[in-house]
């Protein structure tokens, strides 16, 4: 079985990681849109149409299930991939949102892109469940992390600055709306205190696909990138714990 | 006459700015591949594809004269415009380094994005004239301007660590060496001291295209961008001080 996933650059190899974990006897192909990341501060329309792209992309590599592994993308272009793709699509919100669920008490935050935040996804799906719900945009983490500048002082006061309202909120459960934030979650658990649980979708999304994943043979991976600049490597070994060599490729597309 | 002028994003505008402030009776259309931005955290290669399709676009448009405004573009993608196109084309690159070698009493600072930076060509132009030369790549001052967060604490840290360096080295003379960073200017000037002369490269260049340039009639502006994002119309007020409607258009293109 292959398994697709993509992401508007190397957030989603933090998603890639949680599967490739958990089912050791997969082929994983893997595309990030490096291209044009990030997504998180473009348009609706935009974010679907390269999403459809990126899709088309790893369909040719005959991939049997597709996983969303970008907010942004999961927020707005589900339903498009839905609709014109002819095997199962997971996205990275429901899990979030499930497992927020499970854990809240009642007050839950939402940090994410600004396209994610916009979409408002998070804050209605929680909401249908009586949770109050705060959100807040935090588009520095992306060239942060992009930066590999996940721990020091910046990091820390924009840390602060992002989650500020949401710690004086006094929410109790905290998502992580970015593949991206997991690489600062010791800086956020530290600015939110012990009593905020922190989440990010990748552990119960990969249990989520479980009825879908058929596992036999040994595990193949191919990382591709619609662009390699210098510091690409070192962020997939940074996340993947592993070097991998990425292979360039160009996706039919328009801008 | 009809002048084209492209960017990556809404950076550029500053050079429109500058060019519209001196040229009052010539037609503009400016291009922003905000669907791609940034370009300065992407390779040469791919820098090199995008100015191509940018220029293509602006043809099309009937100009008579190109200004690449983007210095990553600038630092890659010059001599490729200048081959395959039959009209003059300027950069911002040398604009910099001719008000640089004018003002300096020998140490010049460079700051850019990591592509600007890393193609060495401010450094290997200003050397040539016995220049010692500072540079840093400052990538998270486009997210930084990006965002609007143009003062406070956090764009002031921001400022510092990035400049530090070149602080301590003394230089005379700061080249904001990408069309971002003049919204950083009062930030950055008041960090470097009154003894740094800070230069970007908008109002030489705006004199450098003078012998090309005919002006008749009245002046007409269009603004295109692959991408329109909810805070677009926000930025190009903020920077050209005027609201124009910003027009979506696509280019023939590859990723």
């Amino acid at each position: 079985m292959k398994i697709g996933v993509f992401d508007s650059g190397v957030g989603g190899l933090t998603v890639l990681k949680a599967l490739r974990d958990k089912y050791k006897h997969v082929d994983f192909v893997y595309l990030g849109d490096t291209a044009r990341v990030p997504y998180g501060n473009k348009s609706a329309q935009t974010v679907i149409r390269y999403s459809l792209e990126c899709a088309e992309f790893l369909m040719g590599e005959g991939i049997d299930l597709l996983v969303v592994a970008c907010n942004s993308a999961s927020s707005y272009a589900l339903d498009s991939l839905r609709e014109s793709l002819p095997i199962p699509v997971f996205g990275v919100i429901d899990p979030g949102v499930k497992k927020a669920l499970e854990i809240t008490k009642g007050k839950v935050g939402v940090i994410g892109t600004r396209a994610t935040i916009s979409s408002g996804v998070y804050k209605r799906r929680l909401e249908e469940y009586g949770v109050e719900v705060y959100q807040k945009a935090s588009p520095l983490f992306v060239p942060l992390v992009e930066e590999g500048m996940v721990e020091g002082k910046i990091a820390q006061e924009i840390v602060e600055y992002y989650l500020k309202d949401l710690k004086e909120a006094r929410v109790d459960t905290l998502i992580l709306g970015c593949t991206h934030y997991p690489l600062l979650r010791p800086l956020i658990e530290r600015y939110m205190g012990d009593n905020v649980k922190v989440i990010d979708s990748a552990t119960v999304l990969a249990l989520e696909i479980e009825p879908f994943v058929k596992e036999k043979g040994l595990s193949y991976l191919e990382l591709n990138f619609t662009d390699i600049s210098p510091n690409l490597e070192f962020l997939i070994e940074l996340i993947l714990g592993e070097v991998d060599k990425p292979r360039l490729v160009s996706l039919p597309c328009k801008v």
